[in-house]
């Protein structure tokens, strides 16, 4: 079975449940850069597919960067006079200011109030703030019980731990018929944010899992790594590999009910781009396409100038683009599993693009050959079954080992799928032959 | 005379007149992609330009295709039980599925409808079929015909035969100046069908017969072929001439109503595209371009992957958009004389700037020549006279080697003929010198 | 201080009205192609900017042309048979055809009307004619003028001379760091026209008297030369020094109320083509963009197909789109402080792009380098100060050596400035590297 079989075996609306099972999972966790958060939910995704986690130690230099201190953390509130926890890490862990160094103190209000972080333009709403490489704490609360703060003095605690100790990041990688690869990567390190980002963890699991049971042309890659200092981690330590990806995706706030979102590569105009967009453009749904910009995910790790991969950006609504966003409302209720699911599908598409892109070449190209000898033509001419000879036709006329099947499909505007099928029955008829393409070296030798 | 000269001298209402006549003589024939209808009506164009006839026998393989048995049909009808012709082959040849088979026998309504065509949708309408490749045999007729056919048996006769012949093409060649080439195509072989294609037989006749008494630059080929295996047969015949080709048109459905409408060549920009969208950008009349796809007519053939010739498709409406398409309403009322006449003044124009976009080198190119030393400025400054000036300072400054005249229209936004006019003034004043261009053996031993 | 120092500290409502002073100067005087008007003119220049003067010969070939006789002019009338002067120069230097040849003498009313110009769609305006290639005489005069002449005869006075002398030019050299050039000329040759083309030199002017004192990258040469005849000449004589002209702009009809306006070089995608481009997208002003052609001032010869120079044209409204153009409406009052010091203003804007466009390697192109730990990056994650960092990424993102601080800033969508004060920020923190640029003999030599 190949990717394109795949897509028809699914239950689809099942696997969007699923899905959203693995996220509301994966919520209540606080996970950050490093610590026994990430570890834990790593262990979780290991249920579903067989991930391996590398530690990488505190203090090791990464290009330009340095392995942080793992950061743990056990209890956080802050009391008033009366002993009463009136913030409170078991409610949300979202209230400490993500990477705090450990507190305990009785400070004024006005001292507290510096550290102290609110969104009076969302009045109930708990905004998500880090301070990864600024050694301080700090709280976050709705502005709402920020603004019934009246004491003098408040008790704050933050039963945290900034030790040496490691980074960690999951991989699984699914050899295929060839070395060249396909890389996922999607965030880890946000703790009860579910839009930004367990919609991408619960996808890029999910993909991996199918993934597993198909043939496969490619190799495929899926990192489950820490923002920014994960991918920065994992480029350092695989930097001789890097070669072999050929495409990538990284995938974030894919779960929330807005329309799906690209955005391309670097590069503009990789075969990831392409693909992407022609599916999207055949979806029959809206979208949207952005530029690149080196805002954004880890993407501006991958399209640094140094490896400058071909690696986009699949989402639905971008960060910083709905109200939701870094704050307690990114909640449960933000995704759905519909949305899940239709980021599920689109990638499989996506894949089934890349994986049956190949070029072949018309082995009749003077004039066109004999459709008609060969039954693949209609008999009484007329209007029946025009749309499938007119594939097969566009796939010989421009099968001269310059267009791709992605080429002949954005060329002709007919659907990939279509146009895969046109290539298929007149590669049976031996009216095409396909472009050599390498192969892995461990494939050649199981064969 | 060259081409331009000849453009003035023509009456052109007259000429359409004329071409019209040419296509209600050739109306009645029953043509087929062989046989001895398709020969009538070379015979009759033989009466306007002395074109060869080429005949390949049967059996004789042409790249991926082979010469097919000749048709030829004398009669056909379907007969009631009263012995009454209700189905006459005498009162239209579309009547008969194009190359059936002999047949003459009574059957059943229920045998008979099977084959049968009719156009529901135009219940006064005769369909046009062909079965050129798989032996069978079929009656067309209008559906309220169809729905008169109420008794139980009925007698079929197609007085046809198919057997061991050949195929039939007419070319006609022009020596020009160079051995470089400009093809037009035609297809031959619909029989009674006005748009499609007796326009263009009578299109490509006129062409041929008024580029007979002028100067040539080029060499011209005008092709009178069956459609499909012709242009194949052609192409295999003369496959070591073929890079001669330098542009090319097919001619279809020239003659109705509607507007000019051309589709690109599968290189996209080659000189006969850009020459063709040139003038009809400035011909003051709605067209429409279409981009290049493998289906329509013989630029499926010339324009395959082992050939790629620069040939486009000029017509009006094109096929399938026009409801009358390949029924018997594309008849004598639905072409014009006035659409005929047109589509042969925009061909002429098209081959004007073919003809005369050469490459001149600016022999001053550093700054302007004075042009007011030589007679071609106005002397006291003002508004007169701007246009031809600006048209050489246009000429002046782009005849770098790198633009043809073509191109300085395009970029001026002047139309060609006055480029040319420019050209010719400053080409007379030493100021430009022409690029090189090579020059046919016989010419040279002419002159 | 540099030119975007320079530009903060000026006071560009004084500069613009200082603009205007040197325009009223120069308004009365009758200047042409030659003569004692234009020496007049440059000396007033050498007031502001210690410009020299250059004569070329009467009869010197400069490439296909040829200097012409000096012309000069002293009074010039039409008188009545009472002896009044009804047309008077020194009412108006327009009243005279420039260049006319002498003549003294009395003529009928008939004689007369073949030697009058006007403007009958606007009958107060007097027209500005030349004849500088045909020798003849001539007078300008209002509609309303011209229909009051009812007597038989007129006498008509030119005391005019055209004698072997020389054309005179102006030009100042300012050396930068280094050889390469950007040129700014500007037509001088034109009599009591304020916007053709007094704004214009004056505009130059005052950009050489700021450039003066600011520390420049680039060598600046600026020509004040009569139209066609002028710059061929300059051409002529400076054939071998032309390749260090990297950018240039004509200015002309500066003055204007209109928008500003931009003529691409014949190249149409030089620098100076997208740094003009860059700055008036960004200036929230309306402006207009033309594609080159070869009419208009004298970019026509620096961008004569021999030269090809990355020259374009800067103007206000185009000549030939404002009713007052060459006629005597183009007064003092057509043109107005504002506007010129706004085209002053974006000139060094252009520049200000020009001067700092440099090209950067980044030096950590792996991964972003930690901006954090260096001060650069919010350290609580939050949505102030982004602008700033979305800029330092984009130079990081994209300074891999094929693309200049201009390249960044257009694909970016961030004004220059921005972009150039980010890349300052990476270069102070050893995060760029600048890539090496040819540095002037002389100014090693001084170092």
């Amino acid at each position: 079975m190949n990717v394109v079989e795949l897509r028809a075996t699914l239950d689809v609306e099942a696997i969007g449940r699923e899905m959203y099972t693995l996220v509301a999972e994966l919520y209540p966790i606080c996970r950050s850069i490093t610590g026994n958060g990430l570890r834990q939910s790593l262990d979780i995704l290991k249920r579903y597919i067989p991930l391996q986690t590398y530690e990488t130690p505190t203090g090791t230099p990464v290009f330009d960067w340095t392995i942080p201190k793992e950061w743990n953390i056990r209890d956080a509130y802050i009391k008033n006079l009366r002993g009463e926890r009136i913030v409170d890490f078991r409610a949300s862990n979202l209230h400490v200011v993500n990477y705090s160094a450990p507190v305990k103190k009785w400070v004024s209000l006005g001292e507290l109030k510096e550290h102290l972080f609110t969104l009076p333009d969302h009045p109930d709403w708990i905004p998500y703030r880090t301070s990864y490489y600024k050694e301080t704490w700090g709280f976050c609360l709705s502005h709402n019980q920020f603004l019934s703060l009246t004491e003098d003095e408040y008790e704050v605690c933050i039963d945290s731990s900034l030790e040496d100790g490691s980074l960690t990041y999951g991989e699984y990688y699914l050899p295929g018929q060839q070395d060249d690869e396909i890389l996922f990567s999607c965030h880890s390190c946000h703790p009860s944010l579910c839009n930004d980002n367990l919609s991408g963890i619960s996808l890029a699991v999910f993909l991996a899992r199918v993934l597993g049971s198909v043939r496969r042309r490619y190799s495929y890659r899926f990192l489950f790594i820490p923002g920014t200092i994960g991918s920065i981690t994992w480029l350092c330590r695989n930097e001789s590999q890097l070669s072999k990806i050929k495409h990538g995706l990284v995938l974030a706030n894919v779960g929330d009910v807005g329309r799906s979102t690209y955005k391309k590569s670097r590069r503009g105009d990789a075969e990831i781009d392409r693909a992407v967009l022609h599916v999207l453009q055949h979806s029959e749904m809206d979208y949207e396409v952005m530029e690149f910009s080196p805002y954004g995910y880890d993407e501006r790790q991958f399209c640094s100038p140094g490896f400058n991969l071909p690696v986009g950006n699949f989402m639905r609504t971008p960060h910083g683009c709905f109200p939701e966003y870094h704050t307690s409302a990114d909640n449960l209720d933000f995704v759905v599993p519909f949305s899940l699911a239709d980021s599920f599908v689109k990638c499989l598409s996506i894949l089934s693009v890349l994986e049956n892109n190949l070029t072949y070449l018309n082995q009749n190209p003077k004039g066109e050959p004999q459709l008609g000898k060969r039954g693949l033509y209609r008999t009484i001419g007329g209007p029946e079954g025009k749309q499938d000879e007119l594939a097969m036709l566009w796939v010989l006329n421009l099968s001269d080992g310059n267009h791709s099947l992605l080429d002949i499909a954005t060329r002709s505007g007919i659907y990939f799928d279509k146009i895969k099928k046109a290539a298929d029955i007149l590669y049976k008829h031996t009216l095409l032959e396909e472009q050599s393409v390498p192969t892995a070296s461990w494939w050649k030798g199981t064969q």
